[in-house]
């Protein structure tokens, strides 16, 4: 560890002996999971090497930025609109951690059965491990789900800068005018926070940039379908995660340069595994860095993951916003279009996502679906059984996994999917 | 059993075996848990027959109703407001039940981890055991919590009648413009079904007629901050309980009659209990009928309980709608503030809540709070901790539960309850 970022995580008042203690257990697992597979297209250097800066070269890119007068906004959804953000000349990073830690705190403010999502930002934010949330100027919470929304309560009592977005519950007609007042409150916001006046011509740039990114990740996506599938599901999955961390323009570039050799692969008929590898989808809750349990299971267990039906996913990225308008007022309300349609358990109903799975499972040509559900996440775990329900009146094979971030049902977990993928052969 | 009553129940398609079952238990409980008390005032014998007759004479009540062309709407929540039904001349009941019926088919539609208030009233729909449900011609869900909010999604395929009504996050300008919009549209809605046409002066006498059931059960509750205080918190809860399904002119008149013969009793010096016996206010998730675990283990710990912090109690009742409007506009606004104002952890952020249980432990003169919290609850269980800790920075003793309909913690919970009454002798 160079003594520069030393005093870097210590100018952000982490908890050296903790934070040590994390990057170990981070850096373990990644060299078990990541590094351990075999055949990884060349191109994923480039993530290994954004892993291993993740708290390091990343962070100080960020305190650089302050430097430099640009501010730094943390959020922990989808739903929070990084071209807003990107408008006003500010930077959006995802706070969303995979991990327990300080889980005996954490128990001292929320209750015991609450998703292992929301107990891990709580964990990480008492045992002052997450350089992140400690370099955000402003984090933006929303309500979405209860946990969340009432969890943001006690969160406010531990940050200084918690902004909250409310978000409706229904695509009514009054579902979306909340959604426009709330976004237009966000610019409002980030404007004051930053200093820097929002116009037409910087939100439309915001949008380029944004989906330039969004482009990338779908024509990443994209290359899953053929088979053998050139990129393990614990990749892609990889590039997802880092799609909430890297500078934009940079994550662009390096997902398109792996989606190149990607292409190559697909020429020369090179896959990470044989040809006719049972092909899963995983649908369901999202996977926050180093959340790679179920991949790491479903890839050592003879399948390979060619799609994620996930917030850290397709459900996060598959849409555009529309970049066709030239006023403020045009690009707002395309900006508004395209985070609605977001096909999120919060919705009631939601009827988009059981059709966005089953087109996912007929593009990617998968054999059968994972629902990925999170412990004590009422919404995912809800529409889970009639997702089941659902997908088996089409013939769909479906296995319902409810999981949470602790290794203790790995094992339990692992005769599941062997089971469930033996079935498919 | 009269013949009448089983042909009326077979007539609204209920499973008279399961259906029987369930009343020897209610009439079990209902021997054990309130005839079993001393001292009751004689005003009570109204209740005791509204209950050895809830599935009786008050079903035969409405199919009549029904028959001379009046009709039924069910509701899960305090937020339906009664007004607009009665109105439009039809009749509101609740529906939520308060035990455990049919819980392995629920939980082919449910998780395992959903409250025991939702898997309940889906228990008694798959049991066919409830003619309240049987008989509504609507049955209003309501987007409150993620549980019920997803739940009413698979209820939509158990019920022909269902209606949801969404509501608000936040108490904010826009949280206001969509209750109005919901409430607007459930009064549409409630033309519709009946044929009647809402007018200014039936809308206006409605409000009368709630407002006035309200006053009485405001009177009983003002009555019980007398030490002794002359009515069980059993007896008082159980009336809160009917509130939700008698007729409200008769409901209005019984209540005020018990609430003559308390005043006597007050003058009398004449409790249900010794006077300085120690005072609990109960917090938190509502309880129904037949949900009695938790007052009954208060009460014969040695404490009596003097209010109920909760939507089946002061949550639910305590504020009036303003009637002094003369227009529809007027009136409709007067409900939307009067809605509006209810302190439902549902709410982010609800202060008022906690300002309220502060409230009324000093006006009811309490000596501790129980929060009684249904696993699984999250809004109520994310409410409960900073609750506890704010009661206790204000030295207010305070015990947080929590707990289902199942009668497996009871010799738990009297042990805790028991050691925390002791703690304020």
């Amino acid at each position: 560890m160079s003594d520069s970022y030393i005093k870097m995580w210590k100018g952000l008042g982490l908890d050296l002996k903790a934070h040590d203690m994390l990057l170990g257990v981070l850096g373990k697992a990644y060299q078990d999971i990541y590094l351990a597979q075999k055949d990884r297209p060349a191109g994923m250097g480039y993530f290994d090497f954004v892993m291993s800066e993740v708290h390091g070269l990343r962070i100080k890119e960020l305190l650089d930025e302050k430097e430099a007068g640009r501010k730094v906004i943390g959020s922990y959804c989808v739903f929070v609109p990084e071209e807003i953000v990107l408008a006003a000349n500010a930077t959006l990073v995802g706070l969303c951690p995979g991990a327990d830690f300080a889980m005996e705190e954490v128990e001292k403010l929320l209750p015991r059965n609450t998703c292992a999502l929301i107990k891990s930002s709580f964990g990480f934010k008492l045992g002052k491990v997450c350089p992140y949330l400690e370099s955000a100027d402003m984090i933006v919470g929303e309500n979405t789900c209860d946990g969340k929304k009432k969890a943001y309560e006690s969160l406010n009592n531990l940050v200084g800068n918690l902004y909250v977005m409310d978000l409706p519950q229904v695509k009514s007609g009054q579902g979306r005018v909340l959604l426009k007042v709330e976004y237009d409150r966000f610019r409002a916001a980030v404007e004051e926070l930053t200093g820097v006046s929002i116009t037409a011509e910087s939100l439309k740039h915001a949008i380029w940039t944004v989906n330039a990114k969004r482009s990338a990740i779908h024509r990443l996506s994209s290359l899953r379908k053929a088979d053998p599938t050139p990129i393990s599901g614990l990749d892609a999955l990889l590039a997802n995660q880092v799609f909430f961390y890297d500078n934009p323009a940079r994550f662009t570039e390096s997902v398109n340069k792996i989606c190149d050799e990607l292409e190559n692969r697909i020429a020369d008929k090179k896959g990470v595994s044989p040809e006719k590898t049972p092909r899963m989808l995983v649908s369901g809750c999202p996977m926050a860095v180093p959340n790679w349990k179920l991949p790491w299971i479903v890839e050592t267990s003879g399948a390979v993951i060619v799609g994620e039906e996930s917030c850290v996913g397709a459900r996060g990225t598959r849409n555009l916003t529309d970049d066709s308008g030239n006023s403020m007022e045009d690009l707002m309300e395309a900006i508004v279009d395209r985070y609605f349609k977001i096909d999120c358990a919060i919705f009631t109903p939601n009827p988009e996502r059981l059709n966005h799975i089953v087109e996912m499972y007929e593009e990617y040509r998968a054999d059968g679906v994972i629902h990925y559900g999170l412990q004590f996440c009422q919404p995912y775990l809800m529409e889970a059984i009639p997702i089941e329900k659902a997908l088996e009146s089409k013939n769909i094979p479906t296995l319902r996994i409810d999981t949470d971030y602790s290794m203790e049902d790995f094992g339990q977990l692992k005769t599941r999917v062997e089971a469930f993928i033996e079935m498919l052969k």
